[in-house]
């Protein structure tokens, strides 16, 4: 029988793992604080249930996917072991929390803190610049690699590991500590030098005007400029000496060909 | 009657300018250096006429588009120029000559010191990652924008606009000067940026071996990572002082978010 899962903010990550798990069968319940994210998630129909309130939520589910903000994630894994010390589970009967942050070591460092949760961090490598519910869809995650830190019991990791193959990605084992590093490189950099990119157009009177002007290629390059910034400080405020290091190296690199 | 075009330079610009022109009814010749791009090239069927000799691609010609690297489209200037002084014509007859480098400067300043030619700088906002005439097509110029200066006679730039038209494109009229300063930020940093996101990962050792990881937004950012460096190199040095100022805007925008 699948278990049943918990989702724990309900925007473009958990919305699109709701749909994709109601496809395979799944019995959902989504918790989020917004009215409007609970209300498309209702008309989503993927859900058996969408509540406010984490213990509504949590009610009869095996496991738990953090997909809030970064920061948000973090509290809310404190809360559940919190709960898990006011009723005690045998150790093999610990509840499975996973969760979908852009950053690892932070939440894998406080779930090894916290007894009463068995933890497998994870991250799946997709996204859009589109976010919230609305631009969730059942196909996000397919074929794309999906991160699973090695922690956690090992049934943790094949239950984990079921739910990722069951949302159509592909499970990639990393420590939280290489994934830190390789993400630094491969998506927070990026954000930076995206950003970086508009804004230093958008400062010049004469290649600001020009912007139309732009080719397929800056185009591709600003895309993701387009993503929430306050999320995006977020993770790259988890991920600051790693995000340092990435930096220097490309400064580095942008020297050289001249 | 449609004007004799002579494409000098038959890659991916001048031969997706030529299937371009060849569908409106021009007559063509095509000069190449390169067996190979010639052997291609008159596979095509584009052309009236595929050689390697200017002289021979000249004859007959009324307009001249230079389609070759930024360098190689100097001296073949200088050489149309020192031939229109063997040849004389009346000033309302000189050699009518365009070309398609990503820098206009450096070839309008040559042009306005070459009396022999009636010169209207242009280039066209399109391209992509391969080159080569195998890359190209009839459909490159589609809706893109084609800048052109503001320089030579009315009639040659009535003219040239009538080909920019005819190849699809939209005709946007910019000096020389805008031109490079919009490009080095729209087009010139992108490409340093892109080659400095790619080999920043490589010379890593953690995120270098995690490279498959990568997602879209990485993916998009370094794609013209592959287009060919040596002709970058051409097109980034004759921009330099340009390039040196959005390269210092990028900087500093670089730091803001953290």
């Amino acid at each position: 029988m699948k278990p049943k899962v918990a989702i724990f903010g309900l925007g473009l990550v958990g919305g699109s793992l709701a749909r994709a798990l109601a496809r395979r069968g799944y019995s959902l319940s989504g918790v989020d604080p917004s009215a409007a994210a609970l209300a498309a998630a209702r008309r989503s129909r993927a859900f058996a249930l969408v509540t406010r309130s984490p213990e509504r939520g949590l009610a009869g589910a095996n496991i738990v996917v953090l997909a809030a903000p970064p920061r948000a994630n973090l509290a809310l894994l404190r809360r559940l072991a919190r709960r898990a010390r006011g009723a005690p589970r045998q150790r093999s009967r610990r509840l499975i929390v996973t969760d979908v942050s852009s950053v690892k070591r932070s939440i894998c460092a406080l779930a090894a803190s916290l007894p009463g949760v068995d933890f497998v961090g994870g991250h799946p490598m997709a996204g859009r610049e589109r976010s919230g519910f609305g631009a969730s869809h059942a196909s996000l995650f397919r074929g794309r690699p999906w991160i699973l830190t090695p922690t956690g019991s090992r049934r943790a990791r094949r239950v984990i590991r079921r739910i990722v193959l069951d949302a159509g990605a592909r499970p990639v084992a990393l420590s939280a500590a290489e994934h830190d590093r390789a993400m630094a490189f491969l998506s927070h950099l990026p954000q930076l030098v995206s950003w970086a990119l508009l804004d230093a157009v958008r400062r010049d009177a004469v290649a600001g005007a020009r912007l139309s002007l732009a080719g397929p290629a800056f185009v591709d390059m600003t895309r993701i400029a387009k993503s929430p910034r306050r999320l995006w400080r977020e993770i790259l405020g988890q991920n600051r000496d790693e995000l340092k290091r990435a930096l220097r190296a490309f400064r580095a690199a942008l020297i050289s060909p001249l």
